[in-house]
């Protein structure tokens, strides 16, 4: 069935032989993990560090994407002698379930052999972690050393430190929340609208042909804008002209080109993006995001109810809750928010603010006093 | 030709015996300018006060709007004994060049009798203040009270006080800019590619009948997000969930129908414009409003170049700038930086910054302090 995946990359992939169970109710039969590792496991077992990659990344950490032949997303910080230090530490991370990276996702093929499409039923952050959990039982691997993810990626380590507290020693939460906000929902919403007005996009049965490549253009562009600062926008961009590809200076036309190094760059992210995402895949993984809220997903509240410190009752992890000045996507409110709840429950934590100009993004990019309080919460 | 476009609406109605000429290098023939008055014209014609609106406004500051059949967008604020009292003042206001209430704009009528289209030439914010300059003419008024603007009418009341500075006596600027910032440019741009995006658009070849209304829609829910603060979505929507039309109390449903009541919201804000804004219009208001840099548009340079203190030179009159302190689109920061300017140019000014929850959208609602603050400063 793998053949009919277009998103199906190269690297390790596990099958699960039993159904995994599932938030709304069903379940998925033959579920497809497909992950990176980098270091070696030691004899124990002991020294795991699973990484969790934000809403369009994938399990990419170091190796060349297959897709855009760009270096891993986490190069930076992740290798022999890097903050997340791989001669020292077993780094696994995996394509989340519902992604177009190899793992079972809306893309792959439904048991008569034809993608899910929106047959795919909606998951949850939580339905994730399951499937990683399962990873982890294939692999042996007891306890991790860490659960680390950044954005989306950081609900999941909080997801697994809340539902599976034996199996993770810690968790480093970067850029993150413990809930999606109204303003992060309406955000979402915007692109998966912009997604469903295409009319390429079908209801989702696109198939392996072009999908909805405007739509899911404009979804990005509009998610984009979240990921950076007003001032870094300003200083990229400012409004600076763009110059023409005849090599002519910079000057307003007077018409709809992208008149604007801002509007180009925008441009060039939403086009860019069509070429390595599933349409689907963004849907069901927005969805995922908007329903997070650690605190209702533990108390099985809904709508807002719940205390988050209860989410975290039975933990014996550490934390350490990682938000960036700049970031107004998940800002460090909500890190701290998280933080509150650890002290109720009784947990340890530490709570970094680190000053840095990009925005959201700042936890992808080169920031080093990100890479210190990495190395530093890993290696204690 | 008038009856060719579907946007057409009552009232008073002006058109222009001589060609606008515009900021692009063309000019326009036979313009039309629908306005609204409200109030009597004393006797030396020193009474008039011009209203500039918003974005997707319109003429209808107290009327009744002819298309949503609600009160008109300012009658808070308008009106006998209201702060700005038609009893004293005679109030004008004008929908802009480009708009699709009665002025011209890309669905009027060109000289082939079909709609301009995408042929309509891009405007700046300094042409659609001389169109209402010739309505000024028109009506014999040499020198207004005040021109008043919030949002986007803020940037017309800006250039008229800039531009032709011996037309009025003073300018109240709410919730605005002197110039649109990299993220301001970036929004707008998402929203017309959205529209762009839309097969329905067809280059801008959609006539009288249905247009692109799928993206425009999109368009729509992007901007609405930048008009409410973050913490007002808390308030208001949270992450509570959206009771079913049959009655059944809201939950996730696992599936893309708008769980939350914020999707639900943002959707009919996109679904409910679609019916009283013309999409061509959408793009060249949002054009003129990202080409704003009233500094640039005195010097005649580009790119963010020129000091904005220049451009208020010759400016004898009183400004008041107000902001509130939960408006990220166009921040107190920007008010700040257009008082700096009319310091330097030792001009009359004063800048307020309000509270209020609402964000953006504060200037358009319910805020006692922001009508003591107009009432002050026209009564002055």
């Amino acid at each position: 069935m793998a053949d009919t995946d277009p998103f199906l990359s190269a690297g390790n992939l596990l099958v699960l032989d039993v159904p995994l169970p599932l938030d709304g109710g069903q379940s998925l039969e033959g579920v497809r993990i497909a992950y990176e590792t980098c270091g070696t496991l030691n004899a124990d077992k002991s020294n795991a560090i699973l990484l969790f990659h934000a809403l369009t990344m994938d399990q990419h950490v170091v190796s060349t994407h297959p897709r855009t032949g760009k270096p891993g997303w986490w190069r930076n910080s992740v290798g022999p002698g890097k903050p997340i230090d791989t001669d020292r530490f077993f780094v696994i991370c995996a394509n989340v379930l519902g992604g177009c990276m190899g793992s079972t996702g809306p893309a792959s093929a439904a048991a008569d052999g034809t993608p899910y499409a929106m047959r795919f039923p909606v998951i949850t952050i939580r339905d994730m972690v399951r499937a990683q959990i399962a990873l982890l039982d294939a692999l042996g691997i007891e306890r991790l050393h860490a659960a680390v993810g950044g954005s989306m990626g950081g609900m999941l380590a909080l997801s697994l430190a809340a539902n599976f507290p034996e199996r993770t020693k810690a968790a480093l939460v970067i850029a993150s929340t413990a809930r999606h906000s109204a303003q992060n929902i309406a955000f979402h919403e915007v692109g998966r609208q912009a997604i469903m007005a295409d009319p390429k996009w079908k209801n989702g049965d696109y198939g392996t042909g072009k999908g909805p490549e405007a739509g899911l253009a404009v979804a990005r562009m509009a998610a984009h804008i979240t990921y950076l600062s007003e001032a870094g926008l300003t200083e990229k961009f400012g409004r600076r002209l763009q110059d023409r590809p005849d090599g002519t200076k910079g000057a307003k036309t007077f018409g709809f080109d992208a008149d604007f190094q801002v509007e180009s760059y925008l441009r060039h992210q939403g086009l860019s993006f069509t070429g390595r995402f599933d349409a689907n895949s963004y849907l069901y993984i927005t969805r995922a995001m908007d329903y997070f809220d650690l605190a209702e997903e533990v108390s099985g509240g809904e709508g807002g109810g719940g205390r988050l410190a209860e989410a975290f009752a039975g933990t014996t992890a550490r934390f350490c809750l990682v938000s960036f000045d700049t970031d107004w996507l998940y800002p460090t409110a909500e890190s701290r928010h998280v933080a509150h709840a650890l002290n109720a429950a009784g947990a340890a934590v530490s709570c970094v603010e680190l000053s840095a100009p990009y925005g959201h993004d700042s936890f992808l990019l080169d920031v080093p006093a990100l890479d210190r309080v990495i190395a530093g919460f890993l290696n204690a």
